[in-house]
């Protein structure tokens, strides 16, 4: 699993209908913005663990469910600079 | 997911029975062109959010397509700049 | 999927006996090179869109096929200066 | 499968309820910290092997474990300057 | 599938269950040292054809096989310096 940091929600109106339901987040994995299921339920700026791979579909809530990168703790002290929690 | 930009549709006459029917897009992801299977019906310049892993079989349509990645949204507002929604 | 050149065909005598009766090819994606089941029948040059993650299994033809990395299409037209189509 | 060195277990008490009763660490990949699920129970500094994709949920213990990196040994002696065990 | 060159076996004495009576080998990948089940009998120096993703568990054996690189053949000619089979 990524350790991220939770930057905004984001907004798609015009998704497919098996993404409903969920929210989505932007998250920061280094340099890089990524979009994950919110799975916790968490704020801009928290250091959330995510899940990728066939796993983030169940922890999105279902198998079905087409994610490939799911938030599913948040990480309760975090330091970016030493990455020590 | 990956937020990516949509450039133009790919044309591949000669592919396999399985990927037939559906439009694939040619996606910029950073300063990488990937193919993306178009789950959503979008255009070039488009900002979108590409699903992959097993997701995008789904996502596609069938657990039994052969896709590894897939788009599943357009998003309403994006700053490639910022980085912002 | 990826959008990779292919080199030209690899052999393997000595392999597990589930890849028998496929033919594999290297290609490249970008300075690396790789090795994908040609689902195709494509030859040194073209340019290929190749799938991975389990997607590439049912590709190269059965769910049960041990390939993570498969050429599904030829690109009717590609100009790798431009990254167009 | 990856070599990782354990760093440090990691506290998130606020997650998804499939994930509980398990352990959690953080180990070093190269320069890139990450989040794997202890499978064999290792202490930091520990040399590791971490499986990824959908592997790392059998290896968490059920097919139903939403890990995509789970510690699956203890390498016996590893050598980080010259890479050799 | 990626081309790695084996370099030595490995031994991790405190390993889960699910991964007995199988050979794991240190394989380079490019400059980075991965670690992949040994499926076809190789010795140091070899080059092999490694198989990720979820095809690794069956190219390992068993669907239930907790493996995401597994070494599946050996390449008949290779050379590192031209990348020319």
């Amino acid at each position: 699993m990524k350790i991220c940091q939770v930057e905004k929600p984001l907004v798609a109106t015009n998704r497919i209908a098996a993404m409903e339901h969920r929210h989505l987040q932007v998250v920061r994995d280094g340099s890089v913005s990524m979009v994950a299921v919110d799975a916790v339920g968490c704020k801009p700026g928290d250091w959330v663990i995510c899940v990728g791979s066939s796993a983030a579909r169940e922890a999105a809530g279902s198998i079905d469910y087409p994610s490939d990168f799911t938030i599913v703790g948040i990480i309760d002290h975090w330091n970016p600079e030493t990455g020590e929690s």
